[in-house]
């Protein structure tokens, strides 16, 4: 049977060693403390991941670094979105050969201002040169960053195109209404909020669970609210993860994240990012992990 | 003696298959009749390439078929630009050991409101990687479509660092303006403006050539153009590229270029795009090619 596709699959941050390289030792270790911590399961490869910043080699390396340290393959949910279709096909056909819970999928994110006509099309060549082995596909609609997105009308096309196939969304457009109307549009497909600022109305509406980037530091805390969002202090749950994302966010998402990672662990590597990412400013370090919030995260959960 | 970085370097069309591969041996043709027509060089790998819809290995054998065909490599302009650096050190590499005029390098685009530390960290960590054989770089800035972009502050900081080898400058931005700008300022830099609708202007004011997606149908008159921008009837010859150009962009650029191609080598397969991209419609496509400027340049270089 299927591992269901919900609850939290944090999107898993890649630990890099000082020569840029990827620590597999230490990205794995992370991966194991947030399953330990609640995870259903490990989006690993997406935005968070700094996947685009890997080679295709590298990407496929993460994945089998996963199983090789006995992580179940249907735990994983790795990004295979590229912008070329022999690129998407090569890495999404890794994961359904081992197995994979199935694969996050951006859209190409080169062209602007595609048709979804030829976003249809993409989705469809991938899908047919994939073959038999093809996972599930959750669409991971982020137009913040890659500007590009699946609208609503072809996230439809593609369902009755591809039943069983098209089986869920990432949805970071980071506005309530759209994963709303998402939701309500698609009771066949796993919705995902990509952020967790608006967890309890999501789950409230239908969402499947969330794919978040602040789920690597703060796993355990949104894995309860999504399994006990009904009860009374729900709401000052929420508000306090809410508290917790700000305070990453406003140091910048990805950096802000490795520098919690790398207090909670004591390994100043885990700061390490790729460019054109960088690294968190010592300054913006030291406030972050000052905030009233993180401090009581770092005592809570030690490495 | 290097070839010098100027004159008219076509982004050159990519030719595919009916089943969506690479044609080589069409695209090394029309390679050959751009060259043949006037053509300083060969921008291959481009956004009008599609280079960004082909895999590491399909870019490799762009150029590399290339040279098979006896094209001298010094007459290569590839993109190298991808998102991962160990990609673009790839490709760069493979262009700076086959002896390419130089490379054009795009900012990596998936990621947004990126720093200049951060691009300038890229860089800087593409020339180290790449080694002795780095070939010049051509930045390539395309905001409309990258988002990302090199600013001129940046421009100015990559110079400093790495003189002779970042080389030049595309500036697809469209904006005179903005061309006039980094022509002044970089004055050590080749700087091409990204479209010819502005061709005269940017010669008069030091711009070294042009690298315009319509130079794959108006290769020669815009080769001569940029030849003898001087001569009293400039004004003219100027007026009527951009009515090519505004024939063929107001059916989208690609799709419009590939089916004059097709009309003029006599070829339907030269309308084939790869997705996210979509084939020019029947409508479309037949007003194209009875637009009289269309209609003129297919008589007067018919295949």
């Amino acid at each position: 049977m299927q591992r269901t596709l919900g609850g939290l699959w944090p999107p898993v941050a890649t630990a890099f060693d000082d020569d840029g390289g990827v620590d597999s030792k230490r990205l794995v270790q992370h991966s194991r403390r947030l399953l330990a911590a609640g995870a259903s399961g490990l989006a690993i490869l997406g935005t968070t991941s700094e996947a685009n910043s890997l080679t295709l080699a590298e990407r496929r390396n993460v994945i089998d670094a996963h199983l090789e340290a006995g992580i179940a393959a249907d735990r994983l949910l790795p990004g295979t979105g590229a912008c070329a279709i022999d690129d998407v096909v090569a890495l999404t056909r890794h994961a359904g050969e081992v197995g994979a819970a199935g694969v996050l999928m951006l859209p190409p994110f080169y062209y602007k201002q595609v048709s979804d006509d030829g976003l249809f099309a993409f989705v469809a060549r991938v899908i047919e040169r994939t073959g038999a082995k093809i996972p599930r596909i959750v669409l991971y609609h982020i137009p913040p960053i890659a500007v590009v997105g699946w609208s609503l009308d072809l996230v439809r096309r593609l369902i009755d195109a591809f039943p069983g196939i098209v089986a869920g969304m990432k949805d970071s457009s980071g506005d309530f209404e759209h994963t709303r109307q998402a939701i309500d549009a698609f009771p066949e497909l796993a919705v995902f909020p990509g952020a967790e600022v608006y967890l309890v109305k999501a789950l409230a509406a239908g969402a499947a669970g969330c794919i978040s980037a602040t789920a690597n530091v703060n796993a355990g805390p949104i894995a309860a609210l999504i399994e006990n969002w009904q009860e009374a202090d729900a709401e000052r749950r929420q508000a306090e993860l809410n508290t917790v994302r700000q305070a990453v966010a406003s140091r910048g998402m990805i950096a802000g994240i490795k520098a919690v990672l790398a207090a909670r662990y004591g390994e100043a590597s885990w700061l390490n990012v790729r460019p054109p990412l960088t690294k968190i400013d010592e300054a913006a370090r030291a406030g972050l992990l000052c905030e009233p919030a993180i401090a009581a995260l770092l005592e809570a959960a030690p490495a």
